[in-house]
């Protein structure tokens, strides 16, 4: 069994990126920057950004916190966005999700411009997804198939089961894996809470992605052996003997799946450290490709 | 067996629709109106534009048909389009594919207004789909459902196989068959050229979508006993004995197949005339949804 380890690669691929911008500004070109709406004071949130944000200065990109009050109505969060639409020094930039309960979050997502949605929430970056052009793939998906493409891991013609069909990861993770690309050409089962023969399906399967969001819903008796699992979710768990009172735990029972695995990603240290990276790839195709558009 | 029957249902629908077109006249609202361009002289494209403008007229809807020559530019392209995003008359409008190789199909496409794109071939209404979005639903895909829904074919939990991984008809129904909603809610595999298992997935299926363009694929000892079997495809089979030199053959190897099913579509007749019809679904709704906006 080897571990499918998002620590170690977001650091490498931090280095690339870092790496890159060096160059880019060698050749007298402008530093990516991504910038970050976030509104509100959600704690979670807080946490999120400003991890996005440093993670933007360790590969030298430029970055702009744009921070909101809770009581900000849906015509200023539009009224933000449109000027980061229009901002030529910004190439990508977010809308830290949840939004306060009086905005309408898909009204907000759309009104991103889908050359800077680095999120990748936009549906006309959800259609090129599936259509198999060439958009902004969000941050988790991206991370998974980052994961699965530097450790070689073999998908055409395999049984890949996807567990959860959520719009962030389950769905367009069953269209990656299934597109003609590698990764990808598998053959991908996409089950969920309605999926009648879940085990039959799960025992058959070469390549599990799990992310359905129950903490260790996958036990040992449901993989087979030599499976390759890909565990997204992460639940905090009550556990008294840790000073914070929770544990992370994944959607996977590790100790009994990761005997039979011949690839596992662990949680935490797996999938999870993987998305910010992908937010700064997406960042840097959006820079790169508004260069080359100049 | 039960035939999945595409004219009954089509003529069916389309009864339905004139009677709304009649109650939209009697509330003194506009006919709804569907505007067509077609580029050169494709003797296939010419006889589907004219099906389309044939229906149209059955339903009480106004059409319009912009016939330009095969040596127009990409640019003049563009500014016909432009002009149907803009005008009021219009409520929905295809470009009928294939184009002159000289104009680039993918970014007339996205030229469209998505609104109008009744198509539905539009990243932003392919990404709504895949979202769970309400937007345009391509035509065969929109058949296919609406012939489900209609001979109440059970969906939930049950295991469906999608053959054929295309943009407009396999990726499509795949998400479609697994969305929340009724149909869909199965569990569903998307098999390709590369899959491995392909012979044990479709044995294993309730509702197999055959939708890969192989003259007979799917033979009888493929399909498992009581199936669910909608065919796609429509392939033009050398027939000396016909008059016009080709017989028409689906994807399902029908003789053999047919009698293992609960409910099969055949061809001519199942899932082909159910196109026109979706575009006609497709046309009303753009209307219905202009005139609701206002």
């Amino acid at each position: 069994m080897q571990l499918l380890d998002g620590k170690l690669l977001s650091q490498q691929i931090k280095l690339e990126i870092a790496e890159q911008v060096r160059t880019i500004k060698i050749n007298g070109g402008k530093k990516p920057c991504l910038a970050a709406i976030l509104v509100g004071n959600n704690g979670a949130s807080e946490t999120y950004v400003a991890s996005k944000v440093k993670s933007c200065q360790e590969v030298g990109f430029d970055s702009k916190l744009i921070k909101l009050p809770a009581d900000t109505t849906e015509r200023e969060l539009l009224t933000e966005i449109n000027k980061l639409n229009n901002d030529d020094q910004v190439d990508g930039f977010i809308v830290q999700l949840p939004l306060p309960k009086h905005i309408r979050e898909q009204k907000i997502i759309e009104a991103i411009s889908p050359e800077k949605d680095v999120d990748g929430f936009h549906p006309n970056n959800m259609g090129k997804l599936a259509l198999g052009l060439d958009g902004f793939v969000s941050a988790t998906p991206n991370g998974i198939i980052e994961m699965l493409k530097r450790y070689n891991i073999p998908t055409e013609g395999k049984n890949c089961v996807v567990l959860g069909r959520s719009n962030i990861v389950g769905t367009p993770m069953s269209l990656l894996m299934s597109r003609k690309a590698y990764p990808g050409n598998a053959t991908v089962t996409l089950l969920h809470s309605k999926s009648e023969q879940l085990r039959e399906h799960l025992k058959n399967a070469d390549i599990i992605i799990a992310a359905i969001g129950i903490p260790e819903f996958l036990k040992g008796n449901m993989v087979k052996e030599g499976a390759v699992v890909v565990d997204v979710g992460i639940s905090r768990v009550p556990d008294a003997s840790k000073k914070s009172g929770f544990t992370l735990k994944g959607d996977v029972k590790f100790d009994e799946v990761a005997p039979k695995c011949s690839y596992i990603s662990p949680v935490p240290g797996g999938v999870g450290l993987m998305t910010v990276t992908s937010l700064l790839l997406n960042t840097l195709k959006a820079a790169t490709r508004r260069h080359a558009d100049k």
